[in-house]
């Protein structure tokens, strides 16, 4: 006996190296319903990418008319190309009861918040401590001091967006990451307005036709 | 490292036969950080009830001067008796970064959504079915199906009040509830609201002090 319910739009943001990475793939691995956002992009295909998969990859023109059209729920434009999130896709997993994540910055955040304000469950991942912070953007690169400083400005600049997300979390232990992630989501399943089947659910345990 | 946070103020109501005793139970039993609220109460002390944990006993001119100076969060008069949660013990308790549980009817509830309304995480609990509803209310007593289709008509009542809740749970396996009221609690504690401390750890953060 289940209620059927609306799927919801999962955000996570963090600067790089707060362990976003790592906590989105433990939850599409974890999470039957949640589902990985494909976005629309500009740039070319790379050897191994799949068309519908990793990207839908169109042309300027095409990308142009879908931002005119309002196809898109979020775009920006990154290192001169452009990426964009689909509107219909999302739309159908939503009305489908699945769940669907996106890994997107806070300005990526702020449209959905304007284009979606009811699905979206916006999360912002907090590294524990610079020290700890800089060890991981070091760890990835024999990268000079110069790449690391202007990294640790890029995340102390993304860092001060945090008060635009609804949950944050502290990421100093992986696994209590993950598990709060999870709760959220399952919280966010329970909301009232999610759980699109519950007035005619009711409906029926007050007529006592009830369901066993 | 914890972030220093806001207790929140949880409110389970349900039909009675719903399954709310024993779930309010168990999470007073399983978090470690949640506390039933103590009413102040006009009604005269039994034999075994302590003053201060059971109710706040008090006589119906203090009662009433509580109310008229504010110092209720909501109150009701039940069989002749008026109840009241008195805002002081609650207000220390979210301050502390306690959490606070309150098992009210949808009266109650609506009155902290007037004086609480930031604090307030509401659930309502749902029977699985109108049979599962009359068998349990049957079981509790040897009562005749007048008294039993009475409760039934009671229930029905409170169920229509489901949609003033934030979370609906449908009571249909007792540990996933519990579950269910657990993930919305951890959920609900990394609000960015609740988590007060924040502002001054992001602070530490941006200055490169960290903590570690």
């Amino acid at each position: 006996m289940a209620i059927t319910r609306r799927g919801l739009m999962l955000v996570l943001s963090s600067p790089s190296g707060a362990g976003k990475t790592t906590i989105s793939r433990r939850l599409l691995d974890e999470e039957r319903t949640l589902f990985m956002s494909v976005s629309a992009t500009t740039r070319a295909r790379r050897p191994g990418e799949v068309d519908g998969r990793d990207y839908f990859f169109v042309d300027p023109t095409e990308f142009n008319l879908m931002v005119n059209r309002g196809e898109l729920l979020e775009h920006a434009k990154v290192f001169g190309n452009y990426y964009g999130t689909p509107r219909g896709p999302v739309e159908e997993a939503l009305a489908a009861g699945r769940d669907v994540l996106f890994d997107i910055d806070w300005q990526g955040t702020q449209q959905l918040q304007d284009s979606a304000p009811r699905d979206l469950v916006s999360v912002f991942i907090l590294p524990p401590s610079t020290r700890e912070l800089e060890r991981r953007l070091r760890a990835r690169a024999q990268d000079s001091d110069e790449v690391v400083a202007a990294r640790m400005a890029k995340a102390a600049d993304e860092i001060s967006h945090y008060p635009e997300y609804q949950y944050i979390i502290l990421n100093d232990d992986i696994e209590r990451s993950v598990a709060a992630v999870r709760s959220i989501l399952a919280a966010e399943r329970l909301k009232r307005e999610r759980q699109v089947g519950l007035p005619d659910f009711v409906k029926g345990l007050r007529e006592g036709s009830g369901d066993d």
